[in-house]
């Protein structure tokens, strides 16, 4: 081994730090990671979601204006050398899906399937103790927001989350486009901004101020499914809306065959561009949701506008929580062991770490046994 | 299916253009990307090489500056809004893992086996026809450059590139340090770049030119590697030599196990940061290098350097061959058919796409089988 002395680097490159809400993974977690989505896109695959990969990098403006409803959001932008123009970091890969889905695939039958997992940027930590890097990972159905679409959507995600061994699954359901539709129709209201800020806050007092009385059995309504959804239908919204809680109780009923199911029909922070369906999925030990989902609307070039449905799922809180961690038996090969020895417990699934010099020793390389001609626990 | 007419996005975003230089990946090339990523990591992991992730944004500084010897180089650099410092976009991951190995994993003993795999991004396309965006993945052995390390570098290589089914693997084997030393000790010149340009350019008249005579026997020298090497051992460079030689010709050894092998002692294009060994690999049907290794240098935190040997692996030039593709049969599922006998098809490896709709037909899903009681084929 050749070990000499040269320049020191520059602090504090030289102590490897790097940016803020930046980091490494480290075995075994990264490992972790990758087992983590390789388990989840192998059951979102066999029902029949078709992989896309969009590049990490876009025009800004079509991150942001493919969706329906989005709102504009921090990005981390660079102008590109070679094209000087400014490009964006995907902070999410949905709306990419949606681009694909309504341009370069935009010739396929409906309902469209499609399947992504891939890293993304944001300007800033979600939470605290996130990450700005994320993978990302998801489903997208596009041509229809009918509830079949979404109860299909969600059931995945679900065997989706159930496939990484996670405990004590639970998910929040939300009608992120009910408040609205009230205003237009049974519950009109002067100030739907207020109301709405009120509803966020679940306080009385403001929403009366407000002048949404109307709206208070909405808070009311927000707790487990069942209690929630009958509080729902006891609101008088009217005939009209009896559909949608009829959908919002299939969506409960599908959800409740994986865990424990809530229903906050107000809740809209992160369901920006939802439409009549939201959904967040949390998971035992993980320290923050791990994904979610619903119904939205995508904008095609021409102006016409798809429905679809769609989720996205998180790696990196399963991975807090501890899973994906695989059990591997590593065993040392000492010099001149044959090759074919290794090769063969390689394919019987040992991890065998071969000796480079007499001095090597299994317990530096990790291994828990040792090659003499058997494999020998140490 | 809801569709409506709203206020047409602008062009080019509705068309959905990208950047120049990147581009999606649609099915199947998506799945095959991920496959053969798969099918790689799969080969290497059993070597003892555990997984690391660094992120996909940095500071410069510690990008350029980790590997000895390594070049300043063009990079996607933007002002990070959070910390207000400049960031670059990785443009490779060798000089991350080369990062981890000698700050956050320093305590580790040696040889130190690490693997990586993820998304880089370039200002310039590397050949025409490729991306700007590239899936890069590898493995380092750090703390050794002797030949058993190079030995077993280039097998896992070796055996990764075979594991994705590609044909006519071929090597071409370089000695990137070997004119440098040859220049400070038997065959000294005056003009050491100039000698470097000819012996590029394989310009007999231009070596004569710039007082680099001694060096024609390495522009002979070049060609399949058994020749190459007895080529080079009638060149009188002393006996000093003769050990790099006989190492050489144990790495031709080894990758002539897996397909042709060549050798040019004097190419160093992409070989800037590597020492006395260097190869890339090529596969039939792809159009450009699949990857590259050799030897090189870490610098350490406080100045020390650090051997080590590894290879980088491209996947866009073997999706580009046609590997990767997995078959699968695709079966429609009419509206009604009971759960259990969509989950029980999956579970045996179909992929089954339920209907949402009456009017959904096994054609629009791509489906070549439909379920009627039996998995019928159409």
């Amino acid at each position: 081994m050749s070990s000499t002395v040269s320049a020191e680097l520059p602090d504090p490159i030289a102590k490897g730090l790097l940016p803020e809400g930046f980091r490494d993974r480290l075995p075994p977690r990264a490992e972790a990671a990758v087992n983590l989505e390789q388990a989840m896109m192998a059951a979102i695959r066999p029902h029949g979601y078709e992989r896309v990969a969009p590049p990490l990098a876009e025009f800004e403006e079509s991150l942001v204006t493919r969706l329906a409803g989005a709102e504009t959001q921090d990005l981390l932008r660079l102008i590109d050398p070679l094209s000087q123009r400014t490009i964006a970091l995907r902070p999410d890969m949905t709306a990419q899906v949606g681009r694909i889905a309504a341009t370069r695939l935009g010739h396929r039958p409906r309902p469209l399937r499609l399947a992504y997992a891939g890293p993304v940027l944001r300007v800033r930590k979600p939470q605290v103790g996130a990450t700005r890097e994320a993978l990302q990972l998801g489903a997208e159905l596009i041509g229809s927001d009918h509830v079949r679409a979404v109860e299909e959507i969600l059931t995945i995600a679900l065997e989706a989350l159930a496939a990484t061994g996670a405990k004590d699954i639970s998910v929040d359901l939300t009608l992120p486009s009910l408040v609205g539709e009230l205003a237009e129709g049974p519950w009109p209201v002067a100030d739907l901004p207020a109301v709405r800020n009120a509803l966020d806050g679940k306080d009385h007092a403001q929403l009366r101020a407000a002048g949404g009385t109307a709206y208070a059995p909405l808070i009311e309504a927000a707790g487990p499914a069942g209690e929630a959804l009958a509080a729902l239908r006891s609101a008088n919204m009217g005939e009209a809306f009896c559909a949608r809680l009829d959908a919002a109780e299939r969506l409960a009923a599908t959800a409740s065959r994986f865990g424990s199911v809530s229903l906050d029909p107000t809740e809209r922070l992160g369901f920006e561009y939802q439409t009549w369906a939201g959904f967040s999925l949390y998971a035992g030990g993980a320290p923050a949701e791990i994904g979610r989902g619903g119904t939205y609307t995508i904008r095609h070039p021409d102006g016409h506008e798809e429905a679809a449905a769609g989720f996205s799922l998180y790696v990196d809180p399963l991975v807090e929580a501890g899973l994906g961690i695989g059990a591997s038996r590593r065993i040392f090969l000492p010099l001149g062991t044959a090759d074919g020895i290794a090769q063969r417990l390689r394919t019987e699934g040992w991890v065998a770490v071969a000796a480079l010099f007499e001095e090597d020793s299994p317990e530096a390389n990790a291994c828990t046994y040792i090659w003499d001609g058997e494999a020998r626990p140490l």
